[in-house]
């Protein structure tokens, strides 16, 4: 076998050796059934063991209030930018959502809620290119819209929300697909949280869905059964056949969640990962860092040198040393570090020595 | 590690061992990238050549007319009943789709396209218990309807579409999702087919579209982008992550059935081994077949015995044989034999044989 990368690509992202070496351990006779996880029916009582424990995983490690449904969504982050709304924009007459603009993905997302109401940006980052969260002015809390939609870690210029808006009445949908289970978040202003599953919970393709019991009712007429969260929730996730494979590499992430201390833990690790890194950046001009210092990301972290060439260069000399997949986003440019929970501190170490050697080099 | 079982389960299904073992043999390193196929980016060239290789694959298999897209769509089929009206059912100003009712899949999928237009059903098996595929009045064919839907397989009460129903202008949608690859299909009527993978193409959580370009652009506004076939189109079915360990499986399984000889050799097999068990039902009296002969699924054998209490041992002691998951749909009851492509013919003969010999013993 080859050396394995030290890979800090954005998504799908890298997972913990364990996770990978059980999937292989396990892939012709899954618990001795003599069949692998993915040939076996969602119906069957082994499935629905693993289904119950990765639901009863994800509220332990979360603390996820009693309220909340667990819910797993077919696609991405994207995918789910159209089910939030589609699921919550009528809880009001008015059909408005209100949008803090963060990045690429909250701009995703408002389009996707354009097609089911009147989706209201309320403060955005744009003029300051996204290098920092934008005040959110209370008067813009609109308590007639439905719901505020923010991005809680914002992978593509690395940024965070350090402390959430006050909204009271209103409640937050959360687009943490870079960030669930890397950090303690607040839950309680959210009525709805959700992520992809390709960068902190295992692989591309399914998304994990928290919603509180009492938003639900108001889907619109035309939410598909597999986007609408009450037949979700009615249905263990499974209206028909569900991502079998996708919830089993979840269900071994949230063990090793678990095995590694929990959400607490794990966070430690990340800020000291990030922090690494950002001392490097700090250190002198050779490394710009994108983001605000006070907006700064502990899970991607994006920066520039003063060429081109120079970013160009950095990225081939850190691949020939397995230092892999550290362009930013296409359609940004720049240099990035994701480091999701699977990524060890001592990859964010090797990443922070080549920086410091590359600096006295070039 | 426990002898593999024969597996008969209606899906997710069993695969084929080659494919399971280079899974494996790849779980930790993806062709000398130091990374597992889960690990790595959809926007890099090794995977954009994988599902490059994939369409082509999808392209030759099926002779597929040069006018299709080769689409993966997130979700199974059931989200795919959903996809079709959304994309087509305005083509036409009435909103009209039409539907020929055969079993539980064409319910769902009637049921998904009145959230977005008219559904009507021509003609339905639903007073012969969807034993046979009901004869399609020609004059119930409304050339103002945007599409007419099938499934071409139906796997709950084991039927088949021998014939496709002549419709000149108007196009058909087929929900192949149970037989796509596994027989030879006419191509030339359809507008639109899908299938979800977890049969015949692999793992839970993705599907196959193929559409015809010249149906494309008729997306109605509350379609998800993740499930507008236009912008699916545009982006090599990326417009955002996409479900890459799912496309990986599906590349495999293609090649698997180039190894076997293709379509026809592989519908061949398919041929004998439905064959093989029909020809035991016929025998005589003890085991009776649910569909019409002129109507059997090759795919999916369905049957009874003469009581409840037959069917649970027959159940039980073929489980404790190895033959696995042979109760019927959970909403019908009764017996079940799902063979897709992955089933040798030796899995056919053992059920066979086993059935032979339960009916001996009864």
């Amino acid at each position: 076998m080859n050396k394995r990368l030290v890979n800090f690509t954005a998504g799908p992202s890298m997972l913990p050796l364990p996770v990978l070496q059980r999937i292989r351990e396990e892939m012709l006779d899954y618990r001795g059934m003599g069949a692998s996880i993915m040939e076996i029916s969602h119906r069957t009582s082994e499935f629905s063991e693993l289904r119950a424990e990765t639901v009863s995983l994800v509220r332990e490690l979360l603390r996820l209030p009693d309220d909340f449904e667990v819910l797993f969504a077919a696609g991405g982050g994207v995918l789910q930018m159209a089910l939030a709304p589609m699921n919550l924009i009528a809880r009001r007459p008015g059909r408005k959502a209100l949008f803090v603009h963060t990045d690429i993905f909250s701009g995703r997302a408002i389009e996707e809620a354009g097609k089911y109401g009147n989706a209201v940006v309320i403060a955005s980052g744009e003029s300051e290119d996204f290098s920092a969260i934008p005040e959110v002015d209370s008067a813009a809390l609109d308590s007639t819209a439905s719901y505020l939609h923010i991005v809680t870690n914002n992978t593509a210029r690395g940024t965070m929300w350090r402390y959430l808006p006050q909204c009271e009445s209103l409640p937050l949908v959360g687009d943490a697909t870079s960030e669930l289970f890397g950090r303690e978040l607040d839950l309680d202003p959210f009525g709805m949280l959700f992520a992809g599953c390709q960068k902190n919970l295992g692989i591309s393709g399914m998304s994990l869905v928290l919603v509180r019991e009492q938003m639900l009712g108001h889907a619109i007429r035309e939410t598909p059964s597999w986007m609408n969260c009450q037949v979700l929730a009615d249905t263990d996730s499974m209206p028909s056949t569900s991502n079998t494979f996708a919830l089993y590499v979840c269900n071994l992430m949230l063990h090793w969640f678990k095995s590694q201390g929990g959400v607490k833990a794990i966070e430690g690790v990340n800020r000291a990962k990030a922090a690494r890194l950002y001392a490097v950046l700090d250190r002198g001009d050779f490394y710009r860092g994108h983001a605000h210092p006070a907006h700064r990301s502990i899970m991607n972290v994006c920066f520039q040198l003063p060429t081109p060439e120079l970013e160009h260069r950095f990225v081939e000399e850190a691949a020939s040393e397995g230092l892999y997949a550290l362009r930013g986003h296409r359609a940004i440019g720049g240099l990035r570090a994701s480091m999701y929970n699977a990524m060890p501190m001592s990859g964010a170490e090797a990443l922070a020595q080549f920086m410091e050697e590359f600096e006295r080099r070039a």
